[in-house]
């Protein structure tokens, strides 16, 4: 069994697009860890605006990275107007853009845009005890009144990982996940 | 393997609410027509209205009922402020309530708020088919890129029904659900 964690609309930016939303010199602010180790919630948000409408209060997760990524629900990019392909963080290649919009300015993205593919983080130690290796596709069964079995769930390990699968709020709400709550990786 | 569809929040209304909302002698205006036999999709929208916010543009599915219900996802429900059970059409004891505002008043509701089980309609012949009885709880297997397989899948059987799994936005999204594509029945 593993812990399941539900992630809504949120952005990780480059360095120089921190200083663009916020302002020259400004440093994030953070609001909480995440259960990411080294990952947090900032105080800060940013508008993410599409060509059919725009989302609010998106918070940005640092520290800042090499490239800026707009993660979104399939019924957020309704809402924006924008088809974003299913992508592991981090896999950017010919995915839409969008703007953003801080404090201090606002940044045009020409790509960044992608739905996360479902994964579940692992330390080595996690792997190897459930028998599997990163990049591994598995299925997971959430349990109770609305339970279902999610399978194309991304193995992702790393000895800076630890143990959580991510989901997002539309994929948690049709299992009625309560974060945190304890899945099966089935076999 | 049967046609899937997505529902969005909707409402069904008792006669005296039609009226109630949209004026003495009001008669529900015809969108379009659904796939389940004699229901149809009405130009009439409501919004919805919770303690924490309101939606506006919910449907209206016409004909008129027995009783009024209002349909949303479990997002739209943190969005109203308001905790719905996860129930099958029509069974509203111990529901919430909300408010609901039409073009000519509102309407308080002591309860009728629900998150709809995801269900299947059949005809009787379709049932003898898969070889399944009303009431049974089945799962479904939606293939893809982002597959996954429904539990807790509730068998409806009725002469009137038209074969198709009905899921709501959220459901629909976390599988990349698109209207009408196929699904299996697992045994």
């Amino acid at each position: 069994m593993l812990p399941i964690a539900m992630s809504d609309i949120h952005v990780h930016l480059e360095a120089r697009h921190v200083e663009a939303l916020f302002g020259r010199g400004h440093a994030l602010s953070k609001w909480r860890d995440l259960t990411i180790p080294g990952q947090f919630a900032c105080h800060e948000t940013v508008e993410v605006v599409g060509p059919a409408g725009s989302i609010a209060g998106a918070v940005v997760v640092g520290p800042p990275r090499g490239q800026t990524q707009v993660e979104v629900s399939l019924g957020n990019a309704a809402v924006l107007g924008i088809q974003p392909p299913l992508r592991e963080s981090g896999r950017l290649e010919g995915t839409p853009g969008a703007t953003l919009v801080g404090t201090a300015g606002r940044v045009e993205l020409g790509s960044g845009v992608i739905a996360a593919a479902r994964h579940i983080h692992m330390h080595l130690r996690d792997a190897r005890d459930f028998g599997v290796v990163d990049g591994q596709r598995v299925r997971v069964r959430v349990p109770g009144e609305r339970g279902l079995v999610f399978e194309q769930v991304v193995v992702r390990v790393s000895e800076e990982y630890a143990l959580e699968m991510h989901v997002d709020m539309e994929e948690g709400r049709a299992a009625a996940v309560t974060d945190f709550q304890l899945v099966e990786l089935l076999r």
